[in-house]
């Protein structure tokens, strides 16, 4: 039996497990913790950065892939060195884990992202903003995650904390985005397998509060036509100039002035494919534990006309479990999956998601918006 | 968090532990051995007709439930003189275990059975024969499952071992049955909480091979109307009338002459139920734990007007395991879902089964037979 080792224990290692499960796949997972969202297939618990841990962890698997794309290069090549599958690989996670690199790759591929420039000090920030309209979005290259290592500037000096510490080699390298006018944020989800067949999903439609994706709408309202093909033609771009294996994400901008923009990456199953758990043939935990062992992609069609996730973020503040508010939900929203992380509640942490699916729009949404409610103790 | 504890860790457990998983619940299983199916979540590995061990398990859950019906009333009633809660309990059991207990009590009931005694010799047998066009058949009235222990007779003297081995105390009693001329076998499939409310799929067609469960077609073929209803109604009956928890499947016949009769029960999820993995809103697994914990029932709803489940029985005879076959499967049928049991192939066994979903009945046959297929070598 083939065997997928997962570094990282977090909720998209955790919604892997029943796929792999019921593939009848072993799934090994490297945690960082006892009390893992994964722990369930936690084979070893340690740190993603320690070579030797992780390399002792590879050893026992016959491919490796990801929870996160935090591993470090190193790691990531001293396993090839070895002869491991890894997928996605290092040529592909390092587009993935900085934004510069990937912009500049993202350019050369003639593929449409937003005005950009990497910027050192406040003199070349305010150079960027005097020719953006006076704003811009800074963005760090490396380590951002759900809207942190990003800050919407309107003066050059609004980073220069930022600035200090990449001086000083204490923090990452900067560059500074034109800040988008977009109508809407839409993802585009697609798979690839090492031997090159890609599948996509349709295009969705993603809500993001405070930077935190709250809502995606499946597939996104009014997409059928020019808007979705774009969105494929790009993301399968994304996934063959860069190389991609597993599941890949591109977070877009519509904009106001009906361009598709590439806002980031993400190079492994992704909250704006979580309803593909529900709403698809084929959800993302399943297909990307068939790319990564190069098994033939599933059908991406929806089962239902709409899908609707929204999720759960932060959970009660009164001490309470979110399946203390299961009686009450479930009995009002028979038609919602709940898919919780096993974390405890805590304030802006994902703690889990619903998903409604059915081929009325405004009842889709109302019962998974009204689901989601019930874990959240205003 | 709510602990469920399943006695047994064949499939029916293992299709468990996703739908667990997924709703944030810890599931504990009591499996036969290191090896069993749902061995992912065995928390301890035992005989489950020790009462002791099956007490020290039973008291890290809040409630257990069962993998198969075998477990003695005297474990389970010293389970409930502890006060644990046990669903479905002894009493509901009762009649899952004793095939003459069950037939007593459905009439009782006023339920539809076919025509039955029990018998203790020959010479009632071939009393019974007589009345009945010279054919009936034998079952014993403990220890059936899959097709054993069950015999078609037309002679009084074919169970004469059975006769020895009850009238020694070495085996169970008997009943004959009338050979019933059936159009069609079907299912009805339902979930009871404790707190009374009960959910039903739509009823399916079932096709036995060998006595062995073979395919489903769900819903059942021209079932919208009467025949659907009456279905209902008598598993609803059943549920209420034996007091049973978590799903119940109730097999039934479709006479020649429009009548349907209750051939088995089973007090558990049911193989006539593995399609709603793929085709219901809410799976037989995930309102099984629903129910067993006074949960509210999810949406019973198919996802598409077809759903076909083919299991794969016995597997390859070449010494390949299933996953060979996958690259070859799953190219060719990208919609097929994979349900696999992590069993050894074995001339017989059930080793998983295939769902397809889809809105031409002609295509979903074709695509779940021909997908199951690949993994008979003949």
């Amino acid at each position: 039996m083939p065997r997928v080792g997962v570094i990282g224990g977090g909720q998209l290692a955790r919604m892997m497990v029943p796929e792999a499960l019921e593939l009848g796949i072993d799934l090994h997972v490297l945690a960082e913790s006892d009390d893992s969202p994964a722990s369930i297939s936690a084979t070893a618990v340690g740190d993603y950065r320690d070579e030797a841990m992780v390399l002792a962890f590879a050893r026992t698997v016959d491919v490796v892939t990801f929870d996160h794309e935090h591993v470090p290069q190193g790691v990531l090549r001293a396993l090839e060195a070895e002869g491991i599958a890894v997928r996605p690989g290092p040529d592909a996670l390092l587009y993935a884990q900085d934004k510069i690199l990937m912009r500049r790759r993202l350019q050369e591929l003639g593929l449409p992202v937003p005005d950009w420039a990497t910027v050192a000090n406040a003199d070349e920030l305010a150079a960027f903003l005097a020719d953006h309209g006076g704003v811009g979005v800074v963005k760090t290259s490396r380590g951002g995650y759900d809207g942190k290592g990003v800050r919407v500037v309107r003066s050059a000096g609004e980073v220069d904390d930022w600035f200090a510490a990449a001086a000083d080699g204490d923090g990452p390298e900067l560059l500074v985005e034109e800040l988008v006018n977009f109508r809407r944020e839409l993802a585009q989800l697609v798979a690839r397998r090492p031997s090159g067949d890609i599948a996509a999903w349709p295009v969705v439609e993603t809500v993001q509060k405070d930077g935190v994706c709250a809502e995606v709408i499946a597939p996104a309202r009014g997409a059928s036509g020019r808007i979705a093909e774009v969105a494929e033609r790009i993301a399968v771009a994304v996934a063959e100039g860069l190389g991609v294996t597993g599941v890949l994400a591109v977070e877009l901008f519509e904009t106001d002035d009906d361009r598709i923009l590439i806002n980031e990456l993400a190079m492994r199953p992704h909250n704006s494919g979580h309803w593909t758990q529900n709403g698809s043939v084929t959800s993302q935990f399943e297909q990307h534990v068939r790319a990564v062992l190069d098994l033939p992609l599933g059908a991406t069609a929806p089962v239902a006309e709409w899908s609707v996730m929204v999720n759960v973020l932060g959970g009660p503040t009164d001490g309470s479990a979110l399946v203390d508010h299961y009686p009450a939900m479930l009995a009002q929203h028979p038609a919602a999956k709940m898919h919780a992380y096993g974390k405890t509640p805590r304030p802006g942490r994902k703690l889990g998601h619903v998903n409604v699916v059915g081929d009325d729009l405004d009842e889709v949404v109302y019962a998974a918006r009204a689901a989601a409610a019930f874990f959240t103790t205003l």
